[in-house]
């Protein structure tokens, strides 16, 4: 399982690049996708750099990173979500996860991103799901992982990640999160809890304002088992 | 300021009796209020014999219990927030506070309460503020915070409190957070964040069945300032 690659579409932005060191300095093969290959193969040159001990870590096209990339993770702004899969959906295969992690904040249409927007189908996640290929299953998590903290690759992350979707494809990617020191993957439930989970992302940012926090507030359950 | 009366309507429910409580031992004057005064006049009295100090618990109908309070928490289920509401409006005065701890959960018309309801005005909150008379300013607070933990008095609730509406008031709501022993209240923003807000709840009751936590999940906020 471990020698499996984990591709990360827009793992260029921020939240996706901070993804990608994290994966990587947890050993796993990581697989960046841009629109722009040479944008993934700079994006990929500087996790090697800040992760000398990555086992791989390569730059793609979108549509070639997904190919043997076990897990899927979108990480791309909520506007692209729906063009990116389907400029790569053609090379997904049935067993992929296909992780959503985007928020429709109200920053795709020039509004605030304190604020979201109504999608049809409920959230990015469900959209994401009604446009995947069939035995594609989309799970639902990281919206409310601050950036900045998955990119301090020496101080823990201190976040819970709410996972949702169907149970075995989110216990998967609840695995992946406790590779990730400080990232605890909480048990979401079905795919549409992904609307409540998208909107705290909304909630975060107004508090990162009103405190002025620049490094991200984080959410952690209390009174969970084992915890 | 202290000596000022919080009135809780629905303050016969779980989570109202148990915040009844948490104020009562932290040494305010509680008015708990009901639809009929006998219950508010029973569950006055448990309170009493569960804080022995209580400086003043009194039970009255919720047209009588909102006099004189400056601060008034609705503590009923969602669907009787608005007839609630409408019964004391009368008796309500410019400058009092109207907590909103409603949720609108799904079973307020048979369905589960994982899930929620579309309110026109975007979030209980809003639509009692809609209701509100002027000059009464409604603050969202105490939506995720479990009856059990407020009713356990010797523990500390552990729950952030993310507590919405006019800066002003909900400052004053925040301090009232600060009685309660693992309460912290949050400065969530303008009163429309009550849409998250109260869809959290709905996720940590499904949190709370998956993860068979009787005591209920709470959460907390991680890298706030002073924290």
């Amino acid at each position: 399982m471990s020698n499996e690659t984990i591709a990360i579409l827009g793992g260029t932005g921020d939240q996706g690049l901070g993804l990608a060191l994290r994966f990587a300095k947890a050993g796993r093969r990581v697989a960046i996708g841009s629109r722009k290959v040479e944008r993934a193969v700079e994006a990929a040159e500087q996790v090697r750099k800040q992760v000398p001990e990555a086992l791989s870590v390569e730059g793609r096209e979108n549509a070639d990173a997904v190919l043997d990339a076990p897990i899927v993770i979108l990480s791309v702004p909520f506007e692209h979500v729906a063009g990116t899969l389907k400029a790569v959906r053609e090379r997904l295969v049935p067993g992929q996860i296909l992780v959503s992690m985007g928020v429709p904040l109200a920053t795709a249409i020039g509004d605030g991103a304190v604020r979201t927007l109504g999608v049809w189908q409920g959230s990015c996640a469900e959209l994401l799901a009604a446009l995947a290929p069939e035995g594609v299953e989309v799970v639902s998590a990281f919206q409310n992982v601050s950036a900045h903290r998955l990119q301090a690759l020496d101080a823990p992350v201190e976040c819970d990640v709410v996972v949702s979707g169907a149970p075995a494809a989110r216990r998967r990617v609840m695995d992946l999160c406790a590779l990730v020191p400080g990232l605890r993957g909480v048990d979401g439930g079905p795919l549409p809890n992904a609307r409540i989970v998208e909107a705290i992302t909304a909630l975060l940012i107004g508090l990162n304002a009103r405190y002025k926090v620049a490094d991200g507030i984080g959410i952690r359950l209390t009174g969970l088992p084992g915890a």
